[in-house]
């Protein structure tokens, strides 16, 4: 069985504002044409994701990871992008303690989304996502393509697991850089009957969501940053430039609501985008 | 007469562990072949400095300014580089209000050093830093240069306001990108009576000495981070990569002794490099 993280509730109840409202809150049925949407990512001082593209680089303390996993906990979804997918074989699914119950299966699963423009993702039997589902600890993903006909076994592989492929349209150039409307994106989280959805990586997914032609879709962001520089040349967080009406470059995304929060040898900075 | 700034004694107490000892607290004649090194900057949250280079950009909030005024009234020495010079005409004296005496002027000044190995500092009679000495509001700089016979009339006017030229030899191409050895650079500053620095930027010295060829030459790291992404094309806080024996790429630089504290809506983050 895979080791359960605790997350202390005092630390969970700091980040309640943050998070989407719980169930047992909400009066009546959500009515939402996106669902909440939570950005959440770790860096180093200098920005960077990892050492470089699909090189796992423990960057925060055992803590962090534990807030991982909660935050997985307060949401429908979890979403992350291809590359991160295939250097990883991620689980994407949700491993922390239920201090209520005792469960040594966390009760709730986040249905993991998987943004895969040309369905590159070698999903097989043996990915750690679909081992993970039949082992009872997780949902098989949702992954959202821009292939109308995506992988016929595929397919079948996520079927028999429970989870599906979403055909969505692009904008740009469809052939070699198809990039989705991330309006599109939530909007089809949404109908999918899940209310809320955390944004987890990678770098050109969270910088495309700070852009301020996105910015206004991020209900909270959640950062993690360890006191390490990585040095040049690895996976950075860093929006593209953004110029004001005089033609002046100018901050490309600033937070309100801001509130840091130590846990461990790292910070939590949790805020919303101005827009 | 310029406005004085007030920094809460409750957050200099926080601080004080990663300051030079107060003189009143050495009980004999400091003896070292360099100075107490206190590194400190402002970032964004993608670790820029600025927008671009020579692009003032206000990024921390009034309570990080008056930090930065607390911390130069604690060092002998505050140091930047030419092109901080060049882009700010900087005061590059210290603003503190003093609690205890009430005074007007900040009785405690620090010496400013300029790192200029061209001595391409444009300084004039009307430099914002020699207008301030001659005001007794801040000393006039020390300016450290490769060239062997730095300009005569910077040479007097320096003179004039109890300022100097500091020769030193450089590394690498002394014709295209000379460069100072820290060791020596520090050696000149301690041989000078003055028994800590305060380095203040800009990137390129920060990035050097945060590099594992010079971290063991700082004392402490102080950080000031904004809730801003600048976006992509500033000036970035980022050393060199560094591999491993194994040819691996891994962190550049760490910090331990970590302390982070909120000031107004930014973070200020403490540390000793590990090296």
């Amino acid at each position: 069985m895979a080791e359960l993280l605790h997350f202390p509730a005092e630390d969970g109840a700091k980040l309640e504002s943050y998070l989407p409202p719980r169930q047992s809150a909400v009066s009546s049925p959500v009515d939402r044409s996106r669902p909440f949407v939570t950005l959440t990512f770790a860096t180093s001082l200098d920005s960077s994701l990892a050492l470089a593209p699909g090189v796992r680089t423990t960057l925060s303390g055992p803590q962090s990871k534990a807030m991982t996993h909660y935050l997985r906990s307060r949401h429908d979804a979890i979403l992350v992008g291809v590359g991160t997918a295939v250097a990883d074989d991620p689980g994407l699914n949700c491993r922390i303690a239920d201090h209520d119950t005792g469960a040594t299966v966390s009760p709730h699963q986040p249905r993991p989304i998987v943004i895969d423009p040309h369905d590159r993702w070698p999903l097989t039997h043996d990915s750690r996502v679909l081992a993970t589902q039949r082992r009872g600890r997780g949902l098989a993903p949702f992954i959202v393509t821009a292939v109308r006909k995506p992988d016929a076994i595929k397919s079948a592989l996520l079927d028999a697991h429970g989870g599906k492929y979403i055909v969505l349209g692009t904008e740009g150039d469809e052939e070699s850089s198809p990039r989705f409307r991330w309006g599109d994106v939530l909007a089809s989280i949404a109908s999918n009957g899940l209310d809320s959805v955390m944004i987890e990586g990678g770098g050109s997914i969270i910088n495309d969501l700070l852009a301020p032609h996105s910015s206004h879709l991020v209900d909270s962001v959640i950062v993690t940053i360890a006191p390490t520089w990585l040095g040049r040349g690895g996976v950075v967080v860093s929006p593209d430039r953004v110029y004001d009406s005089n033609h002046q470059a100018t901050a490309a995304a600033r937070l309100s609501d801001v509130k840091w929060q130590p846990l461990g040898d790292d910070i939590v900075l949790c805020g919303r985008l101005l827009s």
